[in-house]
């Protein structure tokens, strides 16, 4: 699917994919965006805007990371977007892969992105995006999409604590799995939000000229939103780590007190038990057996011994 | 709440917040604090002061990282500031918003903050701060919130010589839980000190034109203060990592010890168990039972097996 | 083994290697590749280019590191190239030697090489690689030898998935080993593919003349490539660490259940055992043992006990 | 207590207080060094002096980090020395101010410190280190300074030797004790020493006019030094790392072998015990019982039973 | 022991001490090398080649690092050379110190030194080390000690893979000594080729006028050994590192393994231990025990009870 918008002189209008060459020419600002393009469409990008082969290649090829390049009409850049974003699953990332020049950007994804959309209403119903110039309709994309990563980043930090207070309670194979899942996303995220910083710092750079000077706050702005996701990151790789540590360290808690019980009952019976096998052989010749009160002195010494561990295990602050 | 302060000549007075214009016409050295501002409040940041919308936004928006933004007229500054602050609990930390010129710093800020009232305070009462410039002002502001870092920096230093001295009275799962909160209270402190460590960083860059060469060294000192503060978190994270890997290897140990107790108890009782098993037999032809000291020779050997296993167990050092 | 192509003027001829001196001094391009060559053919490098000793030395000895060295005349080039490729076995890396100038490639390599033959056919093949110049044909080699490693690296990602699932399932030092093998060659993988990340980084200086400024581009899709196989296997190897420490708090737990049913089982029965061994003592006089209900009564204080501590460890949460 | 040495032409004489500003006027160098200053030597500092109030704040207020800070007229240097010195308690770390200009140094310590008693007494007695300047007499001080910290260096590595031996000799709590105290020093030192080694790189920079280009020399060998340490340090922290690492496994070690001691035993013993129980029944009609050679056949089959058992175990390598 | 080389027009022979100094003068070229030189032996270096004392003290104290310094006619350059290379123990490292000038090298060393031997034969037999210059022979030099670092590293390897057949062979702790022991050694090794790496970096700097151009891609050479070193050693300690990871889960299993036997022999045999022992009663009153049949349905039940285990654990996946 390809849809065009076209701006001149304050007037934003939809236009038709062949007419792209003539706005062009009448210097109109552009965005021409293609979601899910079929190969004809996709033959626009070579034939009408003739860019470079290795950058409609990876336009085909998936999972590319994060860049800017620098092509002599225009740039070149790939950013990530957030796709599947359930915690319950590993994070599904997908691109958007912009061609950014003074008067048109054109975009190419796979499959609807409700970031994109969003952006498009905007630029759509009003004409102070396209005002501001080409950049600043590339500022809210970028700032789009980065803002995307924050409900789900929130959502990790409340799941830490989760997991954190479900520690004390069960104890379950879940809960390393859960910790595991959580901290791989998070990985996933983090070397997605360093190449997404690498791209910011490139539009930033003093020789990007499409950016005007006095656009650059906002893609500064980005960019401070981009290093609080790592600082986000950062901290809950870091809690995550620490509370598989406390929750092994739980566990292994438990198993010295699920040993310390053992040793206690095993220690005080089996003594006792070895007075009673003594007394239940079948000698012929053992005086005990014959006395008035053996049986009622062996009780007692049984009752003595099993006191006195006792006492020894209150010592070694077993009990 | 806004207050402010006017300074011209070596006078200070407080003002409406209505006059602020007349005053900044009147090159007079400004100082607004905005304390939970209302909407109509936050209006003279940009009715007044006519600051960026961005700038603005992030005054509105929480949990900002600590930044310096160099806008045409004024600087933007956020710094961090303690508000919970106790061990016990994790720490809680607030915003200050600064906006610095030549003229004026407005200050920004949710929630009351002593720190803005003790200079507050100390700048109403005496000239010597305006005296000595906006910047002089700045500086004030800073060491307050910096040095205010250092009690509860100081008080985890003590905590952890308390745990190390505890893991080896009582055995609890509450250790470990105190040493994770404090981990992770290190790691959100190192965090916002990093980004405090930057502003600092930009302050004293030879481009930053707000502050007179002659104050800079009152700068210098209070990045001196983040470097201690930097030197006492790092080490104190790495100490809580040893603390805990102590305590770990001291579980350890102690399970060994029950564990040994355990074996040592079965294996001496066991086999003696097993003989007495052996003549509690009811088989009609036992010929040991019917000789005459067959009970005291059993009981014999019982005596020798446990000396024996004794023996070996102390060759092994298990006793 | 060698074989030449020579390209002047659209026409590529497989030539012999006696007229390589002839075909230079006609500016012809050229590619000499050397396989598995005799010391014979090996001096073609001395005589015939008079390439610098220490490179021909480097070719002769194996395990070179990737590397790009200047010479007057030509840069002498070493990088790695898949051999062994089983995910079940150690990889097996080989060196392909490059002598790049503006007129001539010539390849070196010990052992037949699939991506070495692909380009080769391509470049014969086909005047347009030749036609952009002996950069684009060292682009051709790149970009074979880069892409190679794709294949692998998606491979370990799958088994780290089949991994994962395996270790809820069955339990064998099979998983370890496993583990230890995948990142064994991830950290192999790592270490060549930070030399060859700095190959193209030389490459791609300003003061590397060879490289035309418009087959630059293709220079900077192959480092893109590298890039993105940096962050898999970066990703990969915290993911082996995580799987590996999923897979110990696993064991872990299992061995907690198995010493729990030891514990629950012992400490319920012991005690039972003990009773029944004091009524099966032998004294004469054991009042209980003539009484009507005395074993009755036995049974059910043992059941009693045996109940009790049943409720015990469920309220403990052990059963 | 205040003493101040001044040379001029060759003479080193020891000087009362009050004469210092005469001194300076006359262009002698000096060295004035407060040990334990009161508060009317401290004034010294500003009113003689005139030192920034900052610096002088600096030396009043313990726990600085080593520094270099430029003045006006004089570098401030902070550098941190050792107090407690035995490696069985938690170093205690002290610190010199040194105030140092072309003409004077001045030097601040709270408590005796024997380096500076040790270069004030060289100073004292020959005039070959004023002669060559302040930096040749600063050289001096750095130098004892850093060398003082070799001795306990070489001690930590004779104690990790010591420790290492320990490990498999007996088993105690102490080792962990022992190996957490030495790393905490370690991270100590590792701190002080980094702080101590950015004051060297300050005063070997191009900028830092107090210190002649041939004097440099002298200040890169302290240099060296530190680097040393460094070297000493990290190495000493990795290896008590590994040596706690090795305890661990060792304590691992003897667990297993703990618990495999009782596995065997109670695996052998336990099925014997239940052939005697089954044969100490009280049933009437028990066949067995009654045939002549019953026990004898018991007894061999438990032979058997234990011999098999023994042998599964020698090939499961347990025994 | 000294002994000098001295070549001029194409001629090398060995000279007395005696003549240096005219030598030096005549701009002959000169190697001398000091063998544990006596004290007498040392004052050559102040008395006839004036080095700086600082330079002269190094020679005399043991354990420097590598590095290089730039004094006022020589350089003055520590490397440091294998001695003790066996696997089994600690390496032993020593130093050698080169006083390098355009015309000559001096040599220092405590202790025969077979690669200085090497080098000297090579000098002293053939011209066409000293017709190269200097810098041709420092080349050999370091070209030699760094050579002399591989043999022993690559030994490593094959006692990596050696312990890892091991691991799964026997259990003793010599399996983590050994791996405690090459970790050391890789620690200690990679201290010192970390040095060495800056020597090379610092002779191949521009500034560095000793090296001729032509030289220059000899040292490139070294330096592109010791990076392979470095590879080398970095991967042999992360594979240390995954190879006692490996051991310790290992052990883990085993532990469990053992455990689970306990736990099953135990949970089958106490429960019908308990039956006997309920058999085994004295008590008058006990129904069960007249009945013809209670004998044989009681060993029935044993049966069922002990399958019923049996299956239990197959089911849990114990068996
Ligand atoms: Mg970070
Ligand atoms: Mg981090
Ligand atoms: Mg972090
Ligand atoms: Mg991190
Ligand atoms: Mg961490
Ligand atoms: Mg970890
Ligand atoms: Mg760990
Ligand atoms: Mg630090
Ligand atoms: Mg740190
Ligand atoms: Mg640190
Ligand atoms: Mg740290
Ligand atoms: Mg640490
Ligand atoms: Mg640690
Ligand atoms: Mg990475
Ligand atoms: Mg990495
Ligand atoms: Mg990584
Ligand atoms: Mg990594
Ligand atoms: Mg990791
Ligand atoms: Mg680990
Ligand atoms: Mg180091
Ligand atoms: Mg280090
Ligand atoms: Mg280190
Ligand atoms: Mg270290
Ligand atoms: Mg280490
Ligand atoms: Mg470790
Ligand atoms: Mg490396
Ligand atoms: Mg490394
Ligand atoms: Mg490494
Ligand atoms: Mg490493
Ligand atoms: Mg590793
Ligand atoms: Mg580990």
């Amino acid at each position: 699917m390809i849809r065009c918008l076209s701006y001149s002189q304050g007037e934003i209008v939809s236009i038709s994919p062949n007419t792209i060459t003539e706005k062009i020419n009448n210097k109109n600002l552009l965005w021409v965006d293609l979601e899910n393009p079929t190969d004809s469409e996709i033959k626009i990008l070579s034939d009408v805007f003739k860019f470079h082969p290795l950058t409609i290649e990876d336009c085909l090829h998936r999972k590319q990371r994060s860049k800017v390049e620098n092509y002599k009409d225009y740039y070149f850049i790939v950013m990530n977007v957030f796709k599947g974003r359930k915690l319950e699953e590993e994070f599904r990332i997908s691109e958007i892969f912009l061609f950014v020049s003074q008067n048109y950007i054109v975009t190419v994804h796979w499959g609807n992105m409700e970031v994109v959309n969003t952006v498009y209403e905007k630029a759509k119903s009003a004409a102070n995006i396209f005002e501001r110039g080409i950049d600043f309709l590339l500022y809210n994309l970028a700032d789009e999409i980065i803002d995307d990563y924050f409900p789900i980043v929130d959502e990790v930090g409340n799941k830490i604590d989760e997991i954190e207070a479900e520690i004390f309670e069960k104890e379950s194979k879940e809960i390393q799995s859960k910790i595991f899942l959580l901290k791989k996303n998070m990985l996933k995220l983090r070397k997605i939000i360093t190449a997404q910083r690498e791209v910011l710092n490139t539009l930033l750079r003093h020789d990007f000229v499409i950016i005007k000077e006095e656009n650059k706050l906002y893609f500064m702005d980005v960019y401070d939103h981009i290093m609080r996701l790592f600082d986000f990151i950062d901290t809950y790789y870091d809690l995550l780590t620490g509370t598989l540590d406390l929750y092994m360290s739980y566990i292994s808690n438990r198993m010295n007190g699920v040993m310390k019980t053992l040793t206690i009952i095993a220690t005080i019976i089996m003594p006792l038990t070895l007075i009673t096998g003594i007394y239940g052989m079948n000698f012929k010749n053992m005086p005990e057996l014959n006395t008035e009160y053996g049986y009622f002195v062996t009780l007692a010494v049984m009752g003595i011994i099993a006191f006195a561990e006792i006492l020894y295990f209150k010592r070694k602050g077993w009990w």
